[in-house]
């Protein structure tokens, strides 16, 4: 894409009212708009990046069979009331809403009660399960305090999946599953090594549910970890989980971290109080067991930003940058050149975003660092026939022959 | 993708209380779920037709240079005061919410005042028009009735794109591109013959707008079409066009159509009051030029729904079909076969739904028929090593060899 056709432009100053990191910087990057306090639009740039998160996530959640479907934002009073959801005492985030007719209606925060209903009408038999979806789902909370920008929205794109099964085994091997591939999901969107899974807060049927968090100075949670990073607790849990283990507390050490994954068993709690039911091998009717696995596909990208992100701009790992390459156009004599660079790169699969603009050197290396894509080059009126190569995350520049950059970028 | 790991069943009986033929046939087909009445959560199969209609549009949209981004549900009231757009009183499809401090916040229906109120941040000279941007968003509007399935509903994914424009010459000229383009997206989607740009009352600055209605007999809306169909216009402004353009309305004969596109152009009224404006080549602050487009997504799966549907089943168009080939494994005898077909299908880079269910030849044929891919493969105990090859809308069988269904399926 050529940067002279994109409408977004950077900005100098950071937006009024703003406190939070990752979303000044996006702001200013021209990536999201702010509407209002923790709802966010995202823009071209910013889209692309949701996307590519999204379209990992996807793979993963494909590469363990689960299938992808779209549920609704409004939602039945009825089916929440069934195991005490809709009342705002026990869900505090809702926004509600009405129809002309008076009836109340809700704006989904979570799906598991209607994904519940839904599968009375397709799981009727042991031979029907297991059965995983999920979706990518913008959610509505609404949050008291939204000040975490895109971290914490009340408006966000959040990847849901849910899985069913005739018993606990199938449900707890499923489950391990699902923490695999969620590993390879943080380990592709670059922040796998400092992920971590770990015990939380449970509900009545499982003690401990898993998050996964991630390090990160904006992060909201305290984890204790301990020197080897094997065992990972949350501070919420931290005497209950130690013990349980068996772990000497004052091996673990505390770190900030913020959630980008949550995972948890209900086991047949859901669907006995809703009578979502199957029949078994033996002929006897028995309720589902039910697990959810959550990923905040907004909130990783601001966990992204505020890791990555260093003075001069955003810095994108490479499955997760909107374009592979930033090429840059310094001065006019080149044009031609860098003209048939971009073309060469698109041929070969490589995305490029060109900056063809009419503007100073200063801006456009300064654009390059905000926008932040994983590689610049350069083509200006002193590098010939050659193209100048440097890594976001480098000072070195190098250079090159298209064919060395080729074979660099392979 | 094997059917045998496909969790939706088709169903035999309709759903109770449902009046649309789309809708009844979606559901037992498997593609929608009905949460509410006009309320429809899209399962696997459905969710692949919604995004091969999106990417059909996405690409004619890219090809008229316009970008992808994504607005928010949740909207502020100040930017719809600003139009007098707030007030129930003048849009009646506005679903609303509090946050927890008591503010009112509304959930959006449309998206022209946030897209202005963006455009602040962006358009500053006539050197960043034109701008056209557009977005697959899930668009909320509380209808008093919903009765026509997919086809008008209270929750429903639309494609909205906006172009801002310096003068009204350049509005114009764009504007007959998204005609073009239009065109091409129906002319695509399979509904091309049968679809026509007409007239239909406009706004203040333009005296009609254009709407795209499509032949249907679900439809809500009568069009007035001449014999050559070269000019169509809606009956609520019949009397207005036919003297505006100079014809006898008695050429004019009416059809039941189903309206799947709207344009149309606000010229500066928004931005007027809105106060978007832009510094000119004079060195002049002036209005911009806003014109929009939709195209309901989801409306024009159920259009086609309508349209194609015969007694069987569900009959998709090439373009939005969930998978090329519905593969159907009848008998054991040949499973090794129909297996190695199946992979060089996929190899070939063409999708396939395989069913390798153990179920009677009465159930596979009639899924066959009922899921509605265009073309179906059969491979039974009869078959040999052959393929039997039909299309959804022909009677026709054929006994090829696999190199032939290769050919056919190019």
């Amino acid at each position: 894409m050529r940067l002279s056709k994109l409408f977004t432009k950077t900005q100098k100053t950071t937006p009024a009212g703003e406190v939070s990191a990752n979303a000044k910087l996006l702001i200013q990057a021209g990536y999201i708009h702010k509407e209002m306090a923790g709802v966010y639009a995202y823009m071209p740039l910013g889209l692309k990046v949701v996307e590519k998160i999204k379209q990992v996530v996807r793979e993963e959640m494909e590469a363990i069979d689960s299938q992808e479907l779209i549920m609704t934002n409004l939602q039945r009073p009825e089916v929440w009331k069934q195991t005490d959801r809709w009342d705002d005492k026990n869900v505090d985030v809702w926004f509600k809403t009405k129809l002309q007719d008076g009836n109340e209606l809700g704006l989904a925060w979570s799906h598991e009660e209607p994904i519940l209903d839904l599968m009375r009408h397709h799981v009727h038999s042991y031979k029907d399960l297991p059965a995983s979806v999920y979706q990518f789902q913008t959610k509505l909370r609404n949050e008291l305090r939204a000040k975490s920008g895109i971290m914490r929205g009340r408006e966000f794109v959040m990847k849901d999946m849910y899985s069913l099964h005739a018993t606990q085994a199938d449900m707890d091997e499923y489950y391990e599953k699902a923490i695999e591939a969620y590993k390879k999901i943080y380990e592709r969107l670059g922040i796998g090594d400092e992920t971590f899974v770990t015990f939380a807060s449970g509900g009545a049927f499982t003690k401990f549910s898993h998050e996964f968090q991630t390090i990160c100075s904006a992060g909201e949670d305290t984890l204790f970890v301990n020197k080897e990073k094997t065992i990972a607790v949350n501070e919420e849990v931290l005497d209950d989980a130690t013990k349980e283990i068996g772990v000497d507390k004052k091996t673990l050490k505390p770190v900030v971290t913020a959630e980008v994954g949550n995972i948890f068993k209900f086991g047949t709690e859901k669907s006995e109080k809703m009578n979502v039911v199957f029949t078994d091998k033996d002929g006897k009717q028995k309720p589902v067991y039910l697990a959810s696995y959550g990923v905040g596909v907004t909130r990783v990208m601001g966990v992204i930003v505020e890791k990555f992100a260093d003075d001069n701009g955003l810095v994108w790992p490479k499955e997760v940058a909107p374009f592979d390459v930033h090429l840059a156009l310094l001065g006019d004599e080149q044009r031609k050149h860098a003209e048939a660079v971009y073309e060469e790169l698109m041929s070969k699969g490589i995305s490029v975003l060109f900056d063809d603009r009419d503007i100073s050197v200063g801006q456009k290396l300064g654009d390059a660092d905000m926008l932040g894509m994983p590689v610049r080059l350069v083509i200006g009126n002193k590098t010939g026939d050659k193209v100048e190569y440097k890594e976001r995350t480098q000072q070195k520049t190098e250079l090159l022959a298209l064919e060395q950059v080729l074979a660099k970028l392979k």
